[in-house]
């Protein structure tokens, strides 16, 4: 089997170190010898993680997919320009595609793996969610007798040890995001990462993969962590929470929901004791209930693990992918625009008269929101209150609406925040 | 596909359950669809928790794996003599077994293995160990491209029932274990789930798959949790970890260790937040490092989930048993024999007189012990001391040559008590 890399940066340089130390063991599982024979690099005379001696290394990518003698191109130099070029013509030159690139997958992904069903080659991208997790396998193989109800992750290390580091040690947002960003966990544009476009191309995909319709990266809604404040992780910890960046799919009424946004999580669940850059995904099926896997979201040896497991599965034809389903079946049809149902977190800034809290709680109850659990607290010089409030089940219509009567009134110092509240159970 | 199954009861009778609720996702995953056409049963009158109008009942199990319309047997009748003939005659006669008998795979696999493997036909057992968590599916298949070097788990849910109600409710062991069996959580016989068989049985399967190396079950060093008192699960609290029932299986050295006991895990760690029934297994590989999987240990669905999932895989060809792999490696040397490195604790009862806990510590110390962390304390009216000690790493050999010297004081009042601390990183 001779595999042509796309990019020998991190992920490609920890494919190449892990095929060398794991090589017995590889070719136990597969029954074959994986060589990588080729691999296209900006820069030829880079020094780089791996042993590249056995390489030809060519800074033409085309000349690894127009090559007749390489069956597998694994895609690891991201981006969704020249890569999705790359990736079409290598799946019509009849070659298998194994990817980590979930932005790619994510919007382009529907049109690849029709192609690839054409040609009769594998696209899997394993990689692309989770790191190292083998979430999709889980999925389509390990809960293959469930109807999938739920799927809430934390699927951005980034965010979650920005979060965490807010959490444990009181830090600034914007002071985290800079060590994420020396320590390399952020992605070039941090945007992605903060601002949740990273989560939300790998939510699509475990949506796609969960729930048996096409890839809908454009009807996530995506919130990030750039608004949260020590003082709502400071609210949560004393209500109760932890607060995590948490993608979320499931289907209500028939319908698909997804959204990544923060979400305040019960300290007793396990989701909110995933920590630092690890990620963990909560799966919900109708036979098995709630079940949920752990692991290294990236780094170059996990990103690795999931990348080969996906060669060995080619080589052995471990593959089952749900594309049939996909084309036989309607499109689950998506209704995030219309109302989530949800608990909720809200902090309001008001000035510290008498009869404030009573106001808000009489408009809550007005639209029948009534109020789990409330802390007021007098923090700063300017005789100003700061309100957290825990809602009971409510849906986003009758909040906002609400929201925005409380927002009239002259006592309120400044917007609203509204965090989702999720008890996952 | 036509399948037969021997034994209709909780896991029969949910694997049809889901089988019926699930039927167009499970044809859309296989490909094909999945026909119950017979079921042997002890008793054709009795009602069961399924419907049964479309299987033919029948009490002699033999006319199913004589029965040439069967492709598939899934023996779901449990125990290691009838079921073995069973299902050694039907692989015999060409059919693919799906089972969830942990004890017979842990005791004959490695035969029936061979068997199946001659015959051209799978024996599959997704359920045999963690019920719902499709953890042999993520060893063989999702982490393939790892060298595995530790495997931790929380493997018996009735042990970690009683672990947790002893530890969040002050109740006895003997208390809940009665409450368990009342819930239908324990076994029929409870001394395989609190002596930590039922765990041996679950953790020879899961190094065979991790390790590649021959079913060991004789090899498993195994204790149970008869012997936790409430007042080491209080200890346990104050030094910072909770008691859970592990089973752990690791190389070191080249040689593996498996061993199934009572464990301290620090509180901060995700396994000690694993409770209830539920089960969990950690999972260390050298590309992907720690991983871990959480869900429902048993249940009639749960387990049908795993039973269907081996189902979709024979017919989608999605297997990937490692048994060539282990026929042609010599088996991995067992050395549970020697010495376990590890942290540990001990409790104590002594008198309460001067110099006891100096004179303890300095027997400690001469055997290159030295104690981390000490509790002591005065509970009872009889004038003893409580004492709780948390060692540094050292060898059970070091430990056990200590203990003994202690023993011999007559300042103690009963045998000291030693459980295992696991740091798990």
């Amino acid at each position: 089997m001779n595999i042509g890399i796309l990019g020998l940066g991190t992920v490609g340089g920890g494919v190449v170190n892990v095929l060398n130390k794991n090589q017995a063991q590889i070719t136990r599982r597969s029954g074959d010898n994986i060589n990588i024979t080729h691999a296209a690099v900006r820069d030829t005379t880079q020094i780089r993680i791996c042993p590249t001696e056995d390489i030809k290394l060519t800074q033409d990518p085309f000349e690894i997919i127009n090559n007749n003698d390489i069956d597998v191109v694994l895609e690891l130099m991201g981006g969704t320009g020249l890569a999705k070029d790359l990736v079409e013509q290598a799946i019509e030159n009849g070659k298998h595609v194994v990817t980590a690139n979930k932005a790619l997958i994510a919007i382009h992904g529907n049109k690849l793996l029709a192609l690839a069903k054409d040609n009769n080659t594998h696209l899997l991208f394993e990689a692309a969610v989770a790191g190292g997790i083998p979430i999709l396998k889980i999925l389509e193989q390990g809960l293959s007798a469930n109807q999938i109800e739920l799927v809430a992750g934390i699927i951005n290390g980034t965010s979650n040890f920005i979060l965490t580091e807010m959490r444990n040690k009181g830090r600034d947002f914007g002071d985290v995001l800079k060590e994420a960003q020396a320590l390399g966990y952020a992605e070039d544009d941090p945007t992605f990462d903060v601002e949740g476009i990273d989560a939300a191309h790998k939510l699509a995909i475990l949506a796609s993969m969960a729930f048996g319709c096409e890839l809908q990266f454009n009807q996530v809604s995506t919130e990030g962590i750039s608004k949260i404040s020590g003082e709502d992780i400071t609210f949560a910890t004393e209500l109760g929470y932890t607060i995590k960046h948490l993608g979320i799919a499931k289907k209500l009424d028939g319908k698909l929901q997804m959204y990544v946004h923060p979400t305040l999580v019960p300290k007793t669940h396990l989701l909110s004791n995933v920590d630092g850059v690890m990620n963990s995904v909560l799966v919900k099926g109708n036979a098995v209930s709630e079940t949920l896997y752990y692991g290294a979201g990236a780094g170059a040896e996990a990103t690795a693990s999931s990348v080969i497991a996906n060669l060995i599965d080619i080589i052995k034809g471990t593959v089952n992918h749900d594309i049939l389903g996909w084309k036989s079946l309607k499109n689950i049809p998506n209704c995030n625009t219309g109302d989530i149902e949800s608990i909720f977190y809200l902090r309001l800034l008001t000035t510290d008269k008498l009869g404030v809290l009573a106001d808000i709680t009489a408009t809550l109850a007005n639209h029948n929101i009534s109020v789990e659990s409330v802390i007021q607290k007098q923090i700063d010089q300017k005789n100003n209150a700061h309100i957290a409030i825990i809602t009971n089940l409510t849906k986003t219509s009758e909040l906002n609406k609400a929201v925005a009567e409380i927002q009239t009134h002259d006592y309120i110092q400044e917007d609203v925040k509204i965090i989702f509240v999720k008890t996952l159970n």
